[in-house]
């Protein structure tokens, strides 16, 4: 193997060499975990639970209702098929002239109507993963580095940095705050890389937040925009989860900001990057969208464009559906609704266990708290209890070290991506796990005497006849080519 | 404008203002002078007929009965929307596999079925565009080389080198041995960089060729196998063209040659790029494939697959279609008898004014020899009669220079866009425009004669009422940000 490595390294490009693409995280090994074994409530009702994929599948429902009325939206239909030629022939890079109307409306849409979007400017990518990509090409050069707050998205090292060959620095955010951001803390980040004599071309915001689930408020929004603007550096905003919303405060977006400030304000250093993979539950289409307010890069992402555009099958039929405003409305509405009770049962049955969540109002995870459940407050003692979860809880949930998290203890955990019976059988897991004494009507959670437990046994609380420090099992798969745990392209 | 961009220059990345993009060519703008004024046989009989685009769009009635006969293979039916959830959601980067099966087999089916392909290699990229570049970032970093005989498709220079950073080292031919590829010659480029101490990683070979229309022959494959083998240096076959082959000799794919050639090569060495957008004439699906015999490519192929991955709704439909046997022989037999019917009667048509064509048998195009119209063998004389077609004979074809042919005079012109009418009318024209003096039954040539009175008039021929050297009309379009004319992906 060794000499595979260095036989491929005199050949291969320092990329496909260097081991730079972020897949070497606890985050992916985890989806490995559950690939070799997943949860089926008939067939593997012992297998792990996957809690790792932030996908929304709560409202697939009102989409095939939408597709079964609408044949005419598929070009591969009775009703469709007189257009199949013309969209299978399509590959002007603008993207269809209707799918880019449509997809300004539903970013308009899952913006409150607050602000307007222009089709101009709508600039499509392969997914998010490509659409971060693009901008990053466009603003920046190999070395230069853009600041981020963490804990952040772990592919974030792959999508923003792998073949752009820019440096992300973090901004540490902690729990003494909730994890907000502050100016403070993102003057200091780009001082000390001042310091270091990097070149910080701009900083990236996941709004709202993955992992934590929430949202910016105004005033940071507006901080942060001043911020960049004086130095003259660019603000992107990830806005994928805008639709994910499920409670007040309601989401700001970038573009209300913009409209608030246009007299001093250069909008050539903002942009958005937005996708239908989250808001909409579908990632397997593709649509990654850069939509920027600098006409420059307006047209050299429209240029990129040519190495991710969307299949025009699915353009055809977004355009379609996106421009039906009432199934629009109903659909946010309604995704909505079915987030926020799905984000209730799931915290509320965390916290009758004593498990805390960081408050949140959007997104498709929680971002739960298991310090007291940690030996020590060290990212050691979060692998170990990780290993845990996975092996035993059988549960796949993110260590928040794959996040860049500074603070050991914390856990992402998907909700949206499983049935109603699922996510009860996720909690009852999690139950056991921390143990909770029933007396009568009431449960009252033992979880901080099962630490202490714990602690002096040095054992795997209820879990006994697996080894503690077991590695997860990663069993290497028949193909010739060894398959890689970051299946997904983006979560 | 000045300041615009020196204001953008020192915001934005070095690929958002260095014009590298390879967009700035006489190929993209005569798709900008159809766009203005495109042809169409009743609303536009005088407009400008796109022969610019290497479409394939002679078979789309039997991929639409298909399509009408399998309600099934689309998600969007209400006999396949059972699917769609899981197939919307489906996100994984190495593709569904029966996607991959199915491009496995449609792969050995176009090559006569003498060759198999392990789908466990099939990685996907947004379009052949994706699937280029994405093979560029695996095998070199940037300043590196890859040497391409020329005349190559345009643009390469975006695809292979735009944001890898690599150089294209152009191989030379040329009319004196009809555009063969020599060993010498490759020797020569070869030795020639490492004397300017370019570091070259591979060559690059479009078999069958774009512009040329032809195919490589067995002895000159293995010649170049055992050329890039010795040096240590990659092969990357683009045989993206393969099923378009519509007379002798039959194509032979690299694949083939290794077959042959197992015991003493490197298989590490050899790469492949494939796509549906010619062979099965669906470019707006997107649909690009690397297929390496490297495993370290492959798996770092498959990671970059996530920039641009084909829309799942697209893969569903692709992995039906290209499973039924049946359909592919008769599609594939079908578009080859087409194609050489479309061929003959164009080339056929170009002859009967004295036009010729290099001897081709396989494309969508013909290359075809204007040098007996040029006023001087120069690149000036063939721009300039370059206007006079695209401006009055209205016809976009393609200048040689644009494929970075070291000979004046030669153009490619695409046939299997149009129809047959369309095909006659362009005929009737190109007629017009060099000519006829037609005699009873036979139509007699004065191609020479009339250039003699060209040159010596400094007239153009028929057409009168422009300037000979009007440029080609490039007016600005309505949008705040301009339009680029690479408004396709890839031709």
């Amino acid at each position: 193997m060794g000499f595979e490595n260095e036989k491929n390294s005199s050949i291969l490009s320092k990329l496909a060499t260097n081991e730079e693409h972020g897949e070497n995280s606890p985050y992916f090994d985890g989806w490995k975990a559950y690939d070799n074994d997943p949860f089926h409530p008939l067939k593997n009702p012992n297998g792990v639970i996957q809690m790792g994929l932030a996908e929304n599948q709560l409202c697939f429902d009102l989409i095939e209702e939408w597709i079964k009325r609408n044949p005419n939206a598929s070009i591969c239909t009775t009703e469709g098929i007189k257009s199949f030629r013309a969209i299978a022939n399509f590959q002007d890079y603008h993207g269809l002239p209707e799918f880019r109307s449509a997809i300004a409306k539903f970013m308009e849409k899952t913006r409150g109507g607050r602000v307007t979007f222009d089709p101009e400017r709508v600039v499509m990518a392969g997914g998010a993963t490509g659409a971060n990509e693009t901008i990053i090409f466009c603003l920046a050069d190999t070395g230069d580095a853009f600041l981020v707050p963490s804990p952040y998205y772990p592919a974030f090292n792959r999508d923003l940095r792998w073949r752009t060959g820019v440096q992300l620095i973090p901004i540490p955010c902690d729990s003494s705050n909730n994890f907000q951001i502050t100016t403070k803390a993102v003057r200091e980040a780009y001082e000390n890389a001042q310091k270091s004599n990097i070149k910080v071309k701009g900083l990236i915001l996941t709004n709202p937040s993955n992992p934590l689930g929430t949202t910016l408020d105004r005033d940071t929004l507006k901080n942060l925009l001043t911020f960049t603007n004086q130095h003259n550096i660019h603000l992107v905003c990830d806005e994928i989860y805008a639709a994910t919303v499920f409670n007040t405060p309601q989401f700001v977006s970038i573009a209300e900001i913009l409209d608030d400030e246009t007299s001093h304000c250069n909008k050539d250093l903002v942009h958005i990057v937005y996708s239908l993979s989250k808001d909409m539950g579908l990632p397997g289409f593709r649509v990654g969208i850069v939509y920027s307010f600098n006409d420059a890069v307006v047209n050299c992402a429209r240029k990129m464009s040519s190495f991710g555009l969307v299949s025009t099958q699915t353009q055809y039929l977004l355009a379609e559906m996106l421009s039906d405003e009432r199934f629009v409305s109903n659909f946010l509405t309604e995704s909505s609704k079915r987030l926020a009770k799905r984000h209730k049962h799931f915290t509320n049955g965390l916290e009758e266990v004593g498990i805390k969540c960081l408050r949140s109002n959007a997104g498709l995870f929680c971002w739960m708290d298991l310090r007291p459940l940690l030996k020590e407050s060290t990212f050691d003692s979060e692998m170990s209890l990780w290993r845990v979860i996975i092996n035993d809880v059988k549960l796949n949930v993110s260590p928040g070290s794959s996040f860049d998290c500074q603070e050991p203890g914390f856990f992402r955990v998907c909700f949206a991506n499983m049935d109603d019976e699922t996510v009860d059988i996720a909690l009852a897991r999690i139950r056991s796990f921390v143990g909770v004494k029933k007396s009568g009507d009431e449960s009252t959670p033992i979880l901080m005497e099962k630490k202490q437990q714990w602690k002096k046994n040095n054992l795997r609380l209820s879990f006994s006849k697996r080894m503690y420090d077991e590695s997860v099992n990663l069993s290497p798969l028949s193909s010739p080519i060894p398959h890689s745990p970051l299946v997904r392209a983006r979560t």
